[in-house]
């Protein structure tokens, strides 16, 4: 069954007639040509799928009745990756569609000393979320923040299961698979092509960051991105 | 330190006088403008890295000494991971690179009777896995195999750790985290698109393999057969 996203049921949450955005209107009736009486699932983006009837396939604006709604209980833990936009951007989206697949919560962006990339359109990403979040038949659409200064972003977490990812020449730390602890709240920060500067890793630990590395090889931006999401995931397989 | 490839030293494996390739060569003096007297470091692919001191920084054919050689055990595991080529080659492309950097053996690749793709080009792949393994530093090349049909496929795979992602409608076959067992030489087939035949999954399993499932959500084949190789390699994080 074909899946929509309207975050907001113009019907309000309570009423069990709808209709879809104009972009999904028109996709479900131009596109897979679904008609009056068709079956849809519609997620809202925040733990409920309804199963619906399409009432009026109305290219600009296809109704439907709600049948049935399931609601899905939020993960028994949270993953937030918070990462440094690539300067290929194709890299950044690539890591946001993926990392909606496996099973994300939140991804913020921030602009580190080494960052060569300033430019940022949370658009775009919200757009491949969304459709991330659809064609991987989840409820749930993770939270993508507007990028930030490195300090900035320090503000914004906590919680004891703050991790930053470095592979430093000296010493290896211990991989995130061996540090994070089940059912946690993660945060995880991700470094731009230039790796975080010495001062951005220092003010991370002072603020309570664990040094974790994800394995044995150097690491492009956005693999090590997907490869910490993809971790803390499989632990709770 | 830069990181070149040559499988073959022209002055064969045990002289210390040898050349980079022509693609390198152009790269290391035209590109990176390294000149004779430059530390450079040169993988063979084989688990050899030379650190070598370039001797003629010439631009078809860059000269270098080798002055010492690390050799690296291959890991006490393997993973290989058999998809069909996506409809969209970007898809399986970065699969390769991502699979390559996070760190696999061999990649293999066949039609299945719900393949949209018919056409595969090797070569291209080839060179993607090289690169990647330049960037993440590693001193083996994976194999990277020609497509065949999946009967074809079938009759080259063998071993107790065999392994097919599908997410069946009725009962969740367990996850390949939960089954897989460590230090083992692991074999894991990605559907297509279109997923496996009913046919094709009962070959399999008549075969040997295992039905495994890669998680909760429903995965794109690339994402699919990246998130397989991320399972085996934290395994043994």
């Amino acid at each position: 069954m074909h899946l929509f996203y309207q975050p907001n049921p113009p019907g309000g949450l309570k009423s069990d007639e709808s209709w879809l955005t104009e972009d999904d209107s028109r996709h479900a009736v131009k596109t897979l040509r679904l008609g009056t009486g068709d079956a849809i699932a519609v997620t809202d983006g925040h733990g409920n799928r309804h199963l619906a009837v399409i009432t009026q396939a109305d290219p600009r604006r296809c109704a439907y009745r709600i049948t049935d709604t399931q609601t899905t209980p939020p993960r028994p833990f949270s993953i937030r990756i918070c990462v440094a936009p690539t300067k290929n951007n194709d890299r950044i989206e690539w890591f946001v569609e993926k990392a909606v697949e496996v099973g994300i919560e939140r991804i913020s962006f921030f602009f580190g000393y080494h960052s060569e990339r300033r430019v940022f359109k949370r658009e775009r990403l919200e757009k491949i979320a969304v459709a991330a979040m659809k064609q991987s038949l989840q409820a749930y659409l993770p939270q993508i923040d507007d990028a930030v200064s490195f300090n900035e972003l320090l503000k914004t977490v906590d919680g004891p299961q703050r991790f930053i990812a470095h592979l430093p020449d000296g010493e290896m730390p211990a991989n995130l698979a061996r540090v994070a602890k089940p059912a946690g709240q993660y945060v995880v920060l991700i470094g731009p092509e230039g790796d975080f500067s010495g001062m951005e890793i220092e003010q991370a630990l002072a603020a309570g960051f664990q040094l974790v590395t994800l394995g044995p090889n150097r690491l492009r931006t956005e693999t090590a991105a997907l490869t910490a999401c993809q971790l803390l995931n499989f632990i709770h397989a």
